[in-house]
């Protein structure tokens, strides 16, 4: 077997609070895990996904107290955390852990890739800015080069954590003035938005030169079909993870994309998991289901303030957060479908698929040869 | 055509607010509703569907000042009202209006048949005990006899709007001791259960001996599989919506009724539609989604605190109830086979099928012959 | 006495859900409201007081039945009515009833004056704007006439109903471009700001031109300390109540006002109540309590992030509107000197007095002579 | 000096989210903060307070981190950390921090004095039972020898930190009949009313013999004065820190306690604080302020839904819970007579108070000599 040949792992695992890892360190433990392979780790805590979710940075504090046990403090700062607050409806916390090892076993080429890059810390004013924008792109481009992939249309997914604005942030900064806008809710959304828009520029999906800072959060016929961006407190700079297909890789997973149009749109989810081999007519009986390793997606309320010409009332709703109920209803379309809850469903899909819609990645196993 | 046939007329119609009767009144205008045919009157507002939900009163103060426009007040009682707070996710808040009519066309039966009753107000010290499944398992079969239904099996939902206490009902009725609970919001409960309770006496799937106080909210291996019972504090009696099929009723709407034995659990409802000769594979199409006329079906977080062994958070957050959570959730279940989201999906299943699940009825339309 | 003299009576009353005028019907079954007396009638009712509160439009509908039954439709139009959402922390959800009826006994004057104003309708692409500062300016000018004020300055407070964009309404007006903000939490607080702004115009405290719609909602400097403003779902115009003091007003209530820096600053409060001849040390016992007639105050949480020096978290709360919390802590604070909870908080400061303060005025009885 | 004596050193201190713990460390390293000494740790954290709020753990863990760094872990058990989550209204997040000394200067006995206790960790079938009431009891006594304080009326303060029952432990320990209540936001509160009459039956308070698992969150009038209880989800034992006075402790501090007898009693602790010399017409200004050293008190809605007759809406609103209503208006109150937001208001007074009320306990420094 070619001895530069990857090979990645997926892991998804429960979690029963934020600083529970010990499902992590029984695999760990077991050998199932190695922590020096590990390039990132995905989680899908229970907060509320909103500026004031301290779930995500529990986790990460955890986790680091975990990996920390065996790595030395500048490995760790390599590890890829993206936290995703918000489990609304029947979604379960979990966490997905990814991992880069030499390959084994037969060779099965092509196979699901992985590249990560951190960028360094933005400063308050940058956020939901152009700034913003160009660094994600560079920061994308360069995750591609480490998952070994060359041509854009073999990235099936990216998937980012970005900084968000605080009212302290803003204070720093030198008030409302200063930075794209002051209302922290609102910073999550820009910054998620230029985060996509950053990623979009990367693949090719928009030329740099037709966005400007008005432009983000406001022109939303501009988005990537396969950014997911998720804003927390706990960080200043991007954490960048690209997935998709290399020849480069091998093994038993594979990974494919599609576009919700809406927040009801599954059938195009349905079709790239036939794509991958997995299908069955209705919801997926226990050992199809099995095969799908792992779903992310992008959810959002459509700021149309409808859904195939019916009204909602996610954007009117002062008591709940738009985003959490379009987690929860999202997380609903995909169980009817998959038949389980351990669903990566991110809220805030500024830039990322059409308004209202979101891209969607699946990670697949094959069946046995 | 016999002139002792019946027929329903079911329209769903769209609400851009609780006070929004508009559409209903454009239908009377145009002779396409009879106000005086109207039986019952189905709302699905964008209130928290909690104890503190005004949505409901505010919608039903509205549909009196329409419908007493063209009836004396006496009239007006007659029509059964019952507003379901929570529209979480991309739930759309809608009416759906009930008329009996003479039969008119060619006789299609057996068809749709309809009938209500109200009871008369419950004490506080009665509200979710046995003395309001009593009294509901009466009225229920008074509306069964109202419908032209004898055999239970022909019944295919019970839908029921019931009371709940408020801190200044327990205050009246004397304070904590004196009834089933203080904790309002768990009121909403015990009300919604011992309804539901009631209506397995009615149709003979529980015992009423079987029954008693402390087993109401308690034992939830007791439940019927066509109760549907959403409480409010607009009101302190009982009023039930008996749909089922009967040879005395003609016309193109048929109904059916399947059982969600957990939250993802759309197969069933799948199946059911499938019965009735509405079926497509994967999302319903547009011509397969216009004949499915109404679906009504009860949401809850299970208490297990589980869904198909993984957990779910629902139960464990302060700042959104279960029932949302469990609305919006089922929501998108359906929506992703329904494609559309004017669904009255209700919250708080207790004793509405199993734990976590719920009963399901779809009305649909003949195709054409 | 003269017979041009006229006299205010202010009625402060309870209410026990948004639908419940009991209070209000009893008096003017004794005798003691004369319902074509009343220019106004004030709530704070027991909604979230954000965009999804129908607890207001609720109370005004359930007012319109009562006062409905004793006047003609167009005489009902003339009573401004003022709802204000938002009960929180120990707040009691109340009436307040205001009579102008010719003065009798004694002369005391200067008295409380009242005077009210409604403007026509605005579109929704002038809420937020300066139209709707000129607007509100206007039609202040007109209820100060009406109250027979000439001086500004003896205006003490003016509480003003303005109406918000919901989604329907910003994609009436042509989308998110044509709009002051297409968020709709946002625009209750440009279209209390624009209405602040019309009443420090009106008073002489800004000159308009200094004025332009950027400024509105974002130079924080310019502010009334007379201005009370709540945006409500149920209208698209404003309705005016200018209260000050005038000699062609008699009678035993006076009115005064004060303002609160920061949302703790209760001495300004207790000083004009001593000026009024209301004070005791420490919090007020019963006698002196009874004396102050109503206390309407605005709150808002400080967009700087900070009280005293002190972080608070308002603004980063994802959970509860900053409104929310707001209105809660201020009726603390309140509570705290005066000694009982129904208080006229409002939230939402904008352009209503300092950063993170409000104004607040008083109304009192004079001690019997 | 006597080598025996003891002397508490009490620092509140700001934090900028639940991990800043920099506060703390930059005054370990000023030497103002001894870390061995340190006996326990206050937080009053940024999350709901209720089931989800992971800021307490997240707290918990960061202060752990800290602390670690200059002792065992061991030593590190030895510290009792009570976090308190919710901060609303203008409530400012803070620690604090308190130390016990060798006395130094000259002698000012008695002074404030310090005991702590963990118990060992609870089964869940023991929450909010007698059996938990047993071992706070014990626990009480034992952080009371150790805080050199032998007459339960020296006792100003017993601030315990204890479980709640999750979703998961309800599971674990057997389902909904096995424990007190599978209502996991109600556990909260049985656990937080089973530790206060623990300390009322170690203060003599309340005979133990008068108890029994029934009375637990029902009999309102079994209470302590002095008791603060708070929930949270990451521990199952109780931490016992007991504050008084005694001869054996010397320093500048004192403490004293009050009792609200509703959620607007402020005159009490304006006594109390006279009492400790602390005193000043209206609004405690700048340098008085400055004395109050930590100011703590428990907060709830009253049950009775008035308070002083006027209804309040805290336990009818499904979207807040009380707790976070009752924390915001009680800051206000406590906020509108000492001047700043840094005040340990904590949530949930079932049993420490009466009904609606709660205890509060102030630290003071002396004037200077």
């Amino acid at each position: 077997m070619d001895p530069l040949l990857r090979e990645a792992r997926v892991h998804r695992l429960p979690m029963s609070s934020p600083d529970d890892t010990s499902a992590i360190e029984t695999l760990v433990e077991q050998g199932k895990i190695d922590p020096k392979a590990v390039v990132a780790v995905l989680g899908k805590t229970e907060g509320n996904g909103c500026v004031n979710d301290f779930t995500r940075g529990y986790a990460v504090q955890s986790l680091r107290f975990l990996f920390g046990r065996y790595m030395e403090p500048a490995d760790l700062d390599r590890i890829c955390m993206v936290m995703s607050g918000g489990t609304e409806g029947a979604l379960s916390p979990h966490w997905i852990v990814l991992e880069a090892l030499p390959a084994t076993g037969v060779t099965q080429t092509p196979a699901l890739a992985l590249g990560v890059h951190v960028t360094e810390d933005f400063a308050p004013v940058e956020i939901g800015r152009m700034a913003q924008v160009t660094k994600v792109a560079d920061g994308v481009r360069k995750a591609m080069v480490q998952a070994g992939i060359s041509d854009p249309k073999d990235v099936h997914f990216v998937q980012i954590k970005c900084p968000l604005l605080t009212a302290e942030r803003v204070r720093a900064a030198g008030g409302a003035h200063a930075v794209a806008t002051a209302d922290t809710l609102r910073s999550m959304g820009l910054s998620r938005g230029a985060s996509a828009l950053g990623v979009a520029v990367a693949l090719g999906e928009i030329d740099e030169t037709a966005l400007s800072d008005t432009a983000i959060g406001d022109d939303l016929s501009l988005y990537s079909t396969r950014a997911s961006c998720s804003a927390g407190v706990e960080l200043m700079g991007c954490e960048i993870l690209v997935m998709g297909m290399s020849d480069m890789w091998s093994g038993p997973l594979t990974i494919g994309h599609a576009l919700m149009r809406d927040a009801l749109d599954i059938d195009p989810i349905r079709e790239t998991l036939s794509n991958l081999g997995i299908s069955a007519p209705g919801q997926f009986p226990e050992e199809t289901r099995e095969r799908v390793t792992a779903v992310l997606v992008k959810a959002e309320a459509s700021k149309s303030g409808h859904a195939r010409g019916f009204r909602h009332t996610m954007l009117d709703d002062s008591d709940i957060s738009s985003t959490r109920h379009a987690r929860g209803f999202v997380a609903g379309v995909l169980a009817g479908l998959i038949g389980q809850t351990e669903l990566f469903v991110s809220g805030g899909a500024e830039h990322q698929g059409p308004d209202g819609g979101g891209p969607c990645a699946v990670i697949g196993r094959r069946s046995d040869p």
